[in-house]
């Protein structure tokens, strides 16, 4: 893990292959935000095998902020579905290791924790259906900012699986008044990205008491003519991990995403074999 | 099981629950074709839960051919996320049951074959994407005929998991030629439904030696201007599960599908809590 360090900017023309190549090497840890666009970008859950059944019963049931773009077999660190060199191992720029629900460390690469046990899902998210509405003009005002996504916990129950429940987390964007129905239509078109907004309008039909102050990411401003609209979010599926308290349990790190080779706007997340 | 039997006629305006009460009473045991209008209909795969994680892993590796619209707890008989009151041991009018990959015998309810160990796969079916080309004036040679859709093996291959592997089984339409963009679209709306077709056209490109000769269902007549499109089939994860030669594995007979509370065209198939 000695590469010569390369930056965001470096990459910033870098083909999915190329930027997985750079994060292996150890040359870029990273955001991967705006990194070769157009390719599906993954959030991560790696899991001990005997909680992957339970898991996928919940994502299953939780599709809009857990839509499972794939899987590993038992112990194999490879995703031929996403990518034909993925080693989940390495080609993520940062992760997250949770002992007991709890935080343990965050680390470029996972060799030393991996096991025959664990099972890798891959999530789908936001970023997808994001770079579709600003192709149809639609302003997202935390890229228009530079600012992180807003999120925010809401009251609305997860359908519960064994050990894994819980209440949703969404993100808020502002719209436009009249942009908000070619927004929800843009957006149900990607069901492995959170699909349609959940709720539109009031936050305290939610259960948000301040849309000033998110529980995760910034706070962004809504201006005249525009209505918050709000996701599913894939801070859900992680929260709920880290309740269910399993004994190990590794994720990537906000927004140091897994990217795939399968492109974004495909109709299924399997890459043609 | 002495309830008066009732006809499909009978049942034409019945809503999904009227018709689920009609075949658990053992008074329905017919085809579900054109039953409980605008509800999703469910292929079906019960198994035993050591195999349930492979064969998650293997529907999602192949979404087109298995899209996955339910999964029980292990050992429960209910499906809340599909209906309310379902109860999979009796709510289907035929099963059919294998053992060790063999066809064992075709039954009206299933309470002598559960287990604690059983855990209940619902699938996504073509009448879904079928109702919506009708709607959009898309003729469906196979129901203006009366007839069964043809359905022909391919060497199309699966992505495999674990035991799971095999060929994909596809359905086939004519389409008339200046509609085919068309169908593509509509049906590209129902992942859940096997989505847009795998392939249009020459029917050797993907294994097929003879269109008049399905391998399941009935031969129909292709007429001038129309060309052959091919969608993934519902056939194509029993056929696995079969040759997978499962000690038990249990699902609906042909066209008996299980009818859901949720509408067929809903941006998902949970059932709102």
């Amino acid at each position: 893990m000695n590469a010569k360090p390369v930056s965001h900017t470096d990459l910033i023309a870098a083909t999915a292959i190329e930027v997985r190549a750079a994060i292996r090497s150890g040359a870029y840890t990273g955001h991967t935000a705006g990194l070769a666009a157009g390719k599906l970008q993954c959030n991560l859950a790696i899991l001990p095998e005997r909680y992957a059944l339970d898991f996928l019963r919940f994502c299953q049931r939780n599709p809009k902020p857990c839509p499972v773009v794939g899987v590993s077999d038992t112990g194999n660190p490879a995703l031929p579905t996403l990518g034909r060199d993925i080693d989940i191992r390495s080609d993520v720029s940062k992760y997250r290791v949770f002992r007991d629900g709890r935080l343990s460390e965050e680390v470029t690469e996972i060799s030393d924790e991996w096991t025959d046990d664990l099972v890798t899902v891959a999530l789908g998210c936001s970023f997808t259906f994001e770079n579709a509405l600003l192709h149809a003009s639609i302003p997202v005002r935390h890229i228009e900012t530079g600012l992180n996504v807003p999120m925010f916990r809401t009251n609305i129950d997860l359908v519960p699986a064994g050990r894994f429940h819980g209440q949703m987390v969404v993100t808020m964007r502002p719209i436009p008044e009249d942009q908000v129905a070619q927004a929800h239509e843009i957006s149900r078109r990607f069901p492995q990205a959170h699909g349609a907004p959940i709720a539109v309008g009031d936050p305290e039909k939610i259960g948000i008491a301040d849309l000033m102050q998110p529980d995760w990411g910034d706070a962004v401003e809504i201006r005249a003519g525009e209505v918050p609209v709000y996701w599913a979010c894939g801070v859900t599926p992680q929260n709920v991990l880290l309740d269910a308290g399993l004994p190990l349990c590794i994720t990537h790190s906000p927004g140091h995403m897994l990217i795939a080779d399968v492109a974004e706007d495909a109709e299924t997340t399997i890459l043609k074999q």
